[in-house]
């Protein structure tokens, strides 16, 4: 059975990961996505704010949904996500260097049903990307749809 | 001469692009970061909320991200940018399908100098991503830190 929108509170809490990241992926993410001298190139990121090279933030949030996706939405046991509306409150703490683990923690903090479409419901998920230390590196508020138990009591 | 934070003014805009996408993109980058059935199979797509397979919202946003590194920071000539600090109002409003071109519009929205840091100035960009008929598919506003002019009159 899935997870439906029925079965979600607030202040449910799950974590996922760690994924690990690695310089050479650093590098290749960001010559396809966002190719700043400081996210392809260990030389030129000493001279820039970061001293060294770090992680484009768009890759560490790429990794965050990879997990999001492979460990909390997929398979039968998981979410049934419908798709995503939007993001909040992003921000990049601090930066993602090469060899750190990933973890992701997924708080429930909205829940909202469809008032047109029985199908579904609207759910706000903070999601938080701490590296093994316990440093946060990435936090957002999600915006999903998701689906709603078919066999649940009309409301 | 790069463009500085002092060459920016509130309602700068700039378009960039296009950028293409097509079927075998947009499978590839779900399989990576957001394999979920409407993104990465063309069957199973048809079931989905959206009835055909579309671009993860994420891979629109890394387009969108490369259209403006490589097109408004990069070179001697672009936007001097130190980093990206967060995005907000992040809303994906229609679905990209394979085929579709990627405009991106940037405007200068909000401007701070940094109170600590004399050689850096806070930017807030509305970014607008269109296809070629004009229909808006994601929005956000990001957060950048950029260099100020070193050989501006002091303030």
């Amino acid at each position: 059975m899935p997870i439906y929108y029925d079965d979600l509170a607030i202040g449910d809490t799950t974590r996922v990961g760690p994924i690990s990241i690695d310089e050479s992926s650093i590098i290749e993410f960001a010559q396809s996505y966002d190719p700043q001298p400081f996210h392809v190139d260990p030389e030129a990121a000493r001279t820039s704010m970061f001293g060294e090279l770090v992680a484009s933030g768009l890759h560490t949030l790429c990794l965050s949904v990879r997990l999001f996706v492979t460990e909390f939405v997929d398979g039968s046991g998981g979410l049934d996500n419908m798709g995503g509306i939007g993001m909040d409150n992003l921000r990049w703490h601090e930066p993602v260097r090469p060899g750190d683990e990933l973890f992701l923690d997924i708080e429930v903090i909205g829940l909202r049903p469809s008032q047109s479409r029985s199908d579904r419901g609207y759910v706000d998920f903070e999601r938080t990307v701490s590296t093994a230390d316990g440093t946060t590196v990435l936090s957002f508020v999600s915006h999903n749809v998701v689906g709603r138990d078919p066999s649940r009591e009309s409301d």
